[in-house]
């Protein structure tokens, strides 16, 4: 793989073109979260899902070692792949059939996009989901840390005393369990609000606190693979 | 200014063409470099320069509180307004114009830029310099720092003893001391090392350093506006 010189263009026609696509498309959305977007949109994981649908692995000539090692599914060097492709047909035949190429690949993606979701973290979408409902925002507590100093694991309790949650996350890092705090919470909130059959009814506080003390023993994936013991239960139903 | 759309689009457009100018010109570099260089033509003193030329302020209409303050003089202000009137170019004209006139701007810029250097601070170009000459890498000491905690500066030697270089630089940081002192240790040893007349001769220590316990008395700009007393003179003249 010697194609760094065609990434580095592949890249900057890429970026190009998305922001003029989502320029285009979202009129009343400002330059922040046009930035977000396309930031989401162009990421590695982003470029190796579109480079997957294409089948580019097909096509890599990869060297021995790469071979051996499974380079051809690597998601980096697929992502790289498709900007080097990207650079070769902006300089083969010039912007605007690599755009007509690029276009086709987002047009689709853009379909199912929330463009006020779309690449926030779970802290952020949560504050914002409670802001939109004047509640105040959620409180984050480490709870307990476990493992040795290299390889510590932390333990996150997140709490929105008002909607009657508490649940728990783990991560490698503090904020990492904010995260996957935050994830749950959001999960849970938005049940105990936005679903509730009849909107004009006062949401159930009984009903969801139950649901709650079920979900909260639900573990991020993180957690899920590490067979050490559960969190504490959501202490929220007993309150 | 309520052009940020325009602006987040147009810096698109700009980093796309410059891209697309450096990899045509400069064949043999990499993408290291090729980002570098365009970080540094993109960036916003760089576009102020261009915005400069073109006398854009005539052109700015600005709120009363920025034309009280200066704004149309501003280099941000100046340099966003660029970047917004390449996004409405674009708009209006479609990629092929855009591209012609960010060439317009930056082909004159690139013949007077050196690839090699541009966008490297000095303690980079200090370290590649020697190390073509195959000396050994250049030395930083804090020698005093001055004033009180909030408003430090540091006042930094930066040594290449082979060429006999002991040279004072000042910031406000140690990182901006050092690259202070690198800017005037790398003007005393080209002087030293290449513009010695015959470049067959051995340079002459003993010169190089007389000139030295004079150049190494010049003040940093930011030193200059300090009247604080003069650090130390060279002492490499008498070593």
């Amino acid at each position: 793989m010697h194609n760094e010189r065609l990434e580095f263009l592949g890249d900057s026609i890429l970026n190009c073109v998305v922001a003029s696509i989502l320029y285009e498309r979202f009129v009343t959305i400002d330059e922040g979260d046009l930035s977000r977007l396309r930031a989401n949109l162009v990421k590695q994981q982003s470029l190796y899902e579109i480079a997957q649908k294409l089948e580019l692995s097909q096509f890599l000539r990869l060297g021995e070692g790469e071979l051996k090692s499974g380079g051809f599914r690597r998601p980096s060097i697929l992502a790289d792949t498709l900007e080097a492709l990207l650079g070769a047909i902006f300089l083969d035949a010039g912007f605007n059939p690599a755009r007509d190429v690029i276009r086709a690949f987002y047009i689709p993606i853009l379909e199912s996009v929330d463009p006020q979701t779309l690449g926030k973290d779970a802290k952020t979408l949560l504050q914002e989901f409670l802001q939109s409902k004047k509640i105040s925002l959620p409180l984050y507590n480490v709870v307990a840390t476990h493992g040795a100093a290299h390889s510590q694991e932390f333990e996150i309790e997140c709490l929105v005393p008002k909607l009657g949650i508490q649940v728990y996350g783990r991560g490698g890092s503090r904020r990492a369990g904010e995260q996957a705090a935050a994830k749950l919470a959001l999960e849970v909130a938005e049940q105990a609000l936005v679903k509730t059959p009849a909107a004009g009814r006062k949401s159930k506080p009984r009903a969801a606190q139950l649901k709650l003390a079920g979900i909260a023993t639900v573990q991020t994936t993180e957690a899920a693979v590490n067979p050490e013991p559960s969190p504490p239960p959501a202490k929220a139903a007993n309150k």
